[in-house]
Formats: C-alpha cells, structure tokens, sequence
C-alpha cells in the first residue's frame, strides 16, 4: 500500500496535492475562523497568534478532521469550527512548547517567543487554548467535548513526561512511545475521530481514531529522525535543535542503546549535562549512522504508517481514502 | 451592611468562620476530590500540583461556589466537582502567573517555578487546567461548560491586558479596572453563577454572578493595597513584590495620577525601566500615602462590597445570605 518513493524525492511534496484538492475550501474555510478568532482587540494576542499560525506548516490536523469527515460522507457545518478547535489545541501547544524548549527558530521563522518574549507566548497559549475551548462548547456536542478535553489533559500529561525524561538518554523505548503517544498522537487521533463523530457514524469512530494513532505516531518519528539529517535544513529547522536542548527522542535513545560505554559517555556529557562542544553534532550523527539509529527509527514510522493504512480497510476505495493513504506515503517518504 | 470592623482588628479572620462551617464538609469533599486528580503517577506532577493546592489559601472561589449553592437550596452533588473544577482554573492561573511575574514567594511559601522551575511549572499548569475541563465535561452540563469555558478565555486575555499594561503607570483606572475584572473578577463571577445553575434556580444566576464580580473587584484591589502595606508580611507575600516586577496596580495609578513631575519620574524609572535602587519601596509608599492612593484603593474596594451586598437583597435571610455577607466584611477588613 505504501509506494516506495525514495528513489523520486520529486513527489516529497507533491504527495499531498490530491488531499489539499479534496479539502481546500473547507481549509480556507477553517482558516478564515482561525484567523477571526484571533483578530482581537488586543494588539499583542493578534501578532503572537497570527504569526505563529501564519507561519502556516502543513495544517496536517485540521486537514485530517476535514477529510475524515469527507470519507465519512459528512455534508454539513460542524467539521470547519472542531477543524479550528484541533489546530487552537495545536498552536497553544507550540507556544509552551517553544518556551520551554528555549527554541529559536520554527519552520525557518523565529519563534513567537524569540519574537514577543516568553511571558506573552506563555499566556497567549492560554487564550489560544481558550478559544479552542470555546469552539468546543458552540459545537455544543458533549461527545466532542469529551474527545477534546481528553485529549488537552492527555497532551499536558505527555508534555511533562517528554520533560521528566530530558537529558536521560536511558529513558526506555517503550517510555519514549508513551511520551510521544500522548503529546503528538492524540490529537492526530481525536482530530480524525472527530470526523467520524460529526458524520454520525459511529462504526468507524474507533477505526479512525487508531488510524490517527498510528500515523501522529509516524509524524513525529520522521520528525525526530530529521532533527539529525542534513536535509532537514530544507524544513527551514535549525539543524540539530533537538540535540542542542539536550531533547531525549528516538535515534538518541537507539544510539545509546546500542553504544560503547564511550559512547555513552559522549551522550551522558553531551544530553545530560548539557556539556556540548563544537564537532558534537556531527560526532551524535556519526554514532548514530554507525548504529542505523536513524533508519531504524525511519522504519519505525513506517510500520505505523503500515498500521495506520490498516485501519482503512474497512473503508471502500474512494477519492478520500486515497488521500488519507497518501498522507502516510508522505509521512514514510520525507526521510529515507 | 458592611460592618465598619477597622477597629477590632481580631476579628480579620475570624469573620469567615460561619462561611467555613457550613460549607466544611463540602470544601473537605473538594480538596479530596482535587488531591485524587492530582495523585498522578508522574511525580513532578504530583508533587507540584500538591505543593500549589495543599499550601492553601482561603480557598475562596470554590467556597463561593458550595455556598452560592447553598444558598439556592441545592441538595445534589454537582457542586463538588464544579467547585474544584473553579479551583484547578485557578490553579492553572497561578502556576502561570508566578512564572511570568518570576515570583519567588507565594503565601511564605517558594513558588512552584521557584521550586521545580519555569518549565514544569508551565506545563503542569496546562495539565491542571485540563483536569478542570475534564471535571466539567463529566459535570455533562453545556451551560456550565460555557460559563467556564468562557471565564477561562476571559481570564487569559485579561493576563495578556496585564502583561501590556507591564511598566506603563500612566494606565487609566478604567484599563485597569478592565484587566481585574478580566484577571480576577470573571472566576468569581462564574463561582457564584454555578451555584444557581446547579440548583436550578435561573431567577438566581444574574445576581449571584453580579454578587461575584464585585467580590472579585474588591478582593483584588484589597490584594493591591496590601502589596504597599507593612502588614502584608503577614500574609507571608514578599513585602512589595508588585513593586518590584513592575506590576501596575491601582495605588500605582493613582500615585502617579496625583504625582508632581519629579514623583512621576520615579514612578517610571522604577516601574518602566524598573531601575531600582535601595529606598525606593519606602519612598513609593511614602508618596502613595501623600495622595491617599493606597485609602482610595481600599475605598473602592469597600464600594464593590457594598454594591456586590447590593445583590444579594433579592435573597430572604438565612445564614448562607449572613455567610456570603461575611466575606465581603472580611475583604473590606482585611487593611484598615
């Protein structure tokens, strides 16, 4: 099911045009009450809030809310404003995120908190969350709700885990998949079930919200795997961000795993105490190329993704079931 | 209505005694509740959620909460979960707060950021604030889903207000007026309304929101007096912590309002530029008491008191009545 398209980077973007085509007025739909919600009294909530969703990135969540409820045959209003909700949810967690990353650059633009100040993109996160919130409540469906809200506390929780573990190079694979379950993939997985929910067919809530599972898992592998590849200069990421804040992802922890006791102690200095010197970077890629870390964790992502193109199954093949796999071709193609 | 209690300073904390016990059971019954969302596998989650809930406080929003709903006769049991739901808002508010105030000190106690740093303190308030909505996607009411969901928008922006307001003395009274009742007054307003919309009593929720909304106003401006009082060390607050983060509150304004061309260059080297330097704690009281700013903050209070005690007049007398007319005599008693 998934093509193997390693050897045409070409279509390293161009994979996602047949979803975008499926979706794009109800994105620009969902875009235009983001940015409404945004467009405040109050200058600062304005530029933070625009900027950092303006800075635009793939909008993979909302888009996974908007054709989940396509494939479900949905025909009405509600999927634009939880769309919204899914992406509020989102940026609120990139602005605490990015203070407590210390991050500098995203998606090649400086950070909202490199821009305003850690305090602002700190309490501009709350109101984000809030207008999430308040989406929520007018959609007025306390199954959605729940989802949502499950899914807010479920993120929280899977932030301070990722925090707990920062610097620990021993943390456990198993550990790390439970980190990543809960800060990236629940919110993949709610968006998509919410597609389902809204379209009233609740046969196939379950059935998208694992196909959400499995690809949010998939999304951040790649991620974590482009933190380490000179490619990832393209992405408009700082190369070796996650290094640098001493970030215990995947590659980190197979190449830990799988290193010398010299190794280890590069690490233990490096990730732990923070200790980093020039070269560093390139000696982490080094042993982790030596180790496969990088092409183990991308053949991680991509048994997810194989996962998550099992939970269509049950689907009969139309035009949005081809794009939903499609995102998974993208996800398994944008490292190789 | 308002007891003039300035001359028995015994009865400060006395006078919320018949408050506490005939909500004591309830409140018991909230902090358990609390303490069990909060008993988290995750350690750090569990250790500052504790340490920010357990060191105290009057507890006085989700005491308005149980005895709002006394007050209206309910007899359920909603009012447990929603009272702490109003807590862990709170919360949530505080643990942010102090990381971007950089507060060290929180009722004599180390502040969360102070103890476990910035970025837990960041994220275990986002998880607090996602135990509050699942408490109230369970609660299952829609309206009370909107009243908090709308309090907690509300209350972020008026952080980010405040934020803005940040070194800026020359703020109007009506600005600032606008952030506490955004900051402070709105969750107390939303308290209160929850005990009418558990009881059923619809007739009820205007004027106990209104009730609500004063208190908050008084309780705040109070807070802001007491930051430039020599008593406050009681309280166990750094004396002049709002001085020194430059925090603009009402005696600043109306110091400076008041102020000759050299107090007002004070005002904004130490407040703007927060060039501080030793004394100038002393001399900011000392012009603040020249222009009675610190007596008209406290006399604006006591106005709010007067008119959230207005509200209540639709009530028959009943001890819940005298008990919710007690915490506006201890708010207008708390300095003299």
């Amino acid at each position: 099911m998934l093509t193997q398209t390693a050897s045409r980077p070409e279509s390293k973007t161009a994979s996602l045009d047949a979803l975008y085509a499926l979706i794009w007025n109800d994105l620009k739909r969902v875009d235009a009450l983001i940015l409404s919600r945004v467009r405040n009294e109050i200058e600062l909530i304005h530029d933070i809030a625009e900027h950092i969703i303006a800075s635009g990135g793939k909008r993979i969540r909302p888009a996974l809310t908007l054709i989940s409820a396509q494939l479900c045959g949905y025909e009405g209003e509600r999927h634009i404003q939880l769309a919204a909700a899914v992406e509020f949810i989102h940026t609120a967690t990139l602005l605490h995120d990015d203070v407590v990353d210390e991050s500098k650059l995203r998606r090649g633009l400086p950070t909202a908190n490199e821009l305003f100040g850690n305090k602002a993109s700190i309490l501009v996160g709350d109101f984000v969350l809030g207008q999430a919130f308040q989406l929520m409540v007018a959609d007025g469906s306390l199954k959605v709700l729940k989802i949502l809200c499950d899914a807010a506390a479920i993120i929280s929780k899977g932030e301070v885990m990722q925090l707990i573990t920062e610097g620990q190079p021993e943390t456990t694979v198993e550990n790390y998949l439970q980190v990543i379950s809960a800060k990236t993939a629940i919110l993949f997985a709610s968006a998509c079930e919410l597609g389902a929910v809204v379209a009233g067919q609740e046969e196939c809530e379950e059935s998208l919200r694992e196909f959400g599972i499995y690809t949010g898992l998939a999304f951040q592998l790649v991620d974590d795997a482009l933190d380490y590849s000179a490619d990832q200069a393209m992405l408009g990421k700082t190369v070796g961000d996650d290094f640098r804040e001493g970030k215990i992802t995947l590659p980190v922890i197979l190449a830990y795993n799988a290193g010398t006791a010299e190794e280890r102690t590069f690490w233990t200095r490096t990730m732990s105490a923070l200790d980093q010197r020039p070269g560093d970077l390139q000696t982490a890629i080094k042993f982790m190329n030596s180790h496969q870390s990088l092409s183990q964790t991308v053949a991680m992502a991509r048994r997810y993704c194989g996962k998550a193109a099992e939970c269509l199954t049950g689907f009969a093949p139309s035009l949005h079931k081809t794009a939903m796999l499609d995102i998974l071709d993208f996800c398994a193609s944008r490292m190789y």
